[in-house]
């Protein structure tokens, strides 16, 4: 019943095979969408950027969504943006211009991505992330709900640095990283947490501010007694690309 | 204006007397909606789980609406959820699959309901709050915005175990709760802290990681001088059952 | 693409000169919008309050659109609140009943402002901000992402006291400020501070709960080495009434 063809397209823009989009989405010019796509119901695809308003010459920037990639009811995905395949994302997600994504990467209900930033391949935001302008998340990071990545460090100012983030790095639920902090490969950032100076691979951090607490790889598993958790790619494996064969032998593939 | 009877229904939906449906709502299969309820304009109710896109086969879960709520509008409730009589949302509130709720629930705009939770009596909401699956919550429960009920304790792993939580509790602004901690009855969890353990009744916590400050019996009411504000049940009776007699009569009704 | 005539407008509804609005939007009784106001799609300008569904003798109460504003998508704005010229928004905000805000504001995607709350001039309220009613913002005051300004001293209750922030403060990401706290002029709430107290004027605050670390005046700058930041209207410009003249000189215009 989502799929009644009552959407509006504009020029330019490329359709793979099997694409299904859903009644009451706007697609705006040069959008490029791959192969087996499924766009939902009011969603908007290559929102104008501000310019659009005032300049009778507006040209819109390419976007461009990979194949297979799932985008949930009312999402705004700004024109200018590179999604890889395989992308999904929740309800109401905001993506601003100048977002990178690999493939893979999963975006919840209500994020706010305000653009200019890159993400490697499987990196899970939940719902309601706020990352600001200039961050880079590497591969395999999961990154929780009401996390804000911030960019000014003296507000306000012209000066925009995000934060950096290692692969396989974990920042829980409502933590605050500062302006440009860098943080390492698997690190855990505790819930809350707030992160003002660069961090160590292997990191446990919490609190306000943020103090390293131990190396992950000394923290047990609540699954297998007597084991450890990190680093989680040999506990955990759903969605991931060694969900068949398992970490260890996926390294050596 | 808001109802034109511009809107969408699916198979197998049953409406009570005097139902109002806004422009713009859609209403799936299997959804059930009792008398006087008022659904707003732009609303999804009974969407679709992941399956739908998938399997042509599938069939929605049953969903039932209590009487005389009030959903408003850009709000998307998932099929396979149920909630009493007297519900009623903001807007934009997202609730998925497997969600119960009793009577007089009120969920804020913003609010982000992960599904396969439990809710009781008069549990109110209050704007962008966050609950995550497996979450139990009592009756008479208040939960202020930013709030966070968390439920993975190494993310990411297979464990889910949310927070539950006893009648009368508070819930102030921007607290995180950590997976599985139990708090108890008529307990205050102060605005940002942070809970780690489990929390007796009647505990006032406050800080990151949370501790016990006192017994909510010994904080003076900022209304009447002299008197002790908890138990609340004694001072506010706004929108509770006890509205027309008081919290003391209406114990020994 | 935006802009195809495909909207709703209800009775007594005023449009100044060269009003553009978007797709999908409802603009409902007694709105009155100034000239060269841009409202885009699926907004619904004056939401009629509560009392609407129920009395058949509802009336809109008066909703006011500063000329040269600009609504963006999904936006939703109550009956009853005035914006002054050049008000602007994201999208998907919420602003309920008995707003008044200045001139040239700005009020960022997914922010929530409960009503019954007075803003000065160019305040600039980032992303996802929740403002309680009973609020009162100064002029020239910075809201950053996920700040929440709470009311009720002891919840539940029937007091609604609200914060008020002086002319030129910050206040960082994730903040908290508790019911009726005073902050004053020029201070700066840091990051994931938790506000319990009245701020003197010139106050950098950090922690839970919030301590005076110094005077904002002592921050060095991080763009002009040896200068100091603060006061920041020395230093910054962009979108402020003394862009093209600087500070110093538009103080003594």
């Amino acid at each position: 019943m989502k799929f009644n063809n009552d959407y509006k397209i504009g020029k330019n823009v490329t359709l793979g095979k099997n694409v299904r989009i859903g009644d009451g989405t706007v697609i705006y010019d040069n959008v490029e969408i791959s192969d087996n796509v499924i766009i939902t119901n009011n969603c908007i695809i290559g929102e104008p950027l501000n310019d659009y308003y005032t300049n009778s010459k507006y040209t819109n920037p390419k976007t461009s969504i990979g194949k297979n990639s799932l985008i949930r009811s009312h999402s705004i995905i700004y024109a200018g943006s590179t999604f890889g395949p395989y992308f999904s994302t929740g309800h109401r997600v905001t993506i601003r211009e100048k977002t990178r994504m690999g493939e893979h990467c999963r975006v919840g209900t209500l994020c706010d991505l305000q653009g200019d930033s890159v993400f490697g391949d499987y990196c899970s935001l939940h719902s309601n992330v706020h990352i600001g302008q200039k961050s880079k998340i590497g591969n395999y990071v999961f990154i929780f709900p009401y996390v804000v990545f911030t960019n000014d460090p003296t507000p306000p100012s012209e000066i925009c640095i995000g934060p950096s983030i290692g692969d396989y790095s974990l920042i829980a639920t409502g933590s605050l990283l500062m302006p440009g902090v860098k943080i390492g490969d698997q690190c855990l950032i505790g819930a809350g947490a707030v992160v003002t100076k660069d961090v160590d691979d292997y990191s446990l951090m919490l609190g306000t501010p943020a103090k390293r607490i131990c190396d992950v790889r000394e923290i047990d598993s609540r699954e297998k007694r007597g084991n450890k958790h990190y680093p989680w790619m040999y506990n955990f494996k759903r969605g991931m690309p060694w969900e068949k064969v398992g970490y260890k032998r996926w390294l050596t593939r």
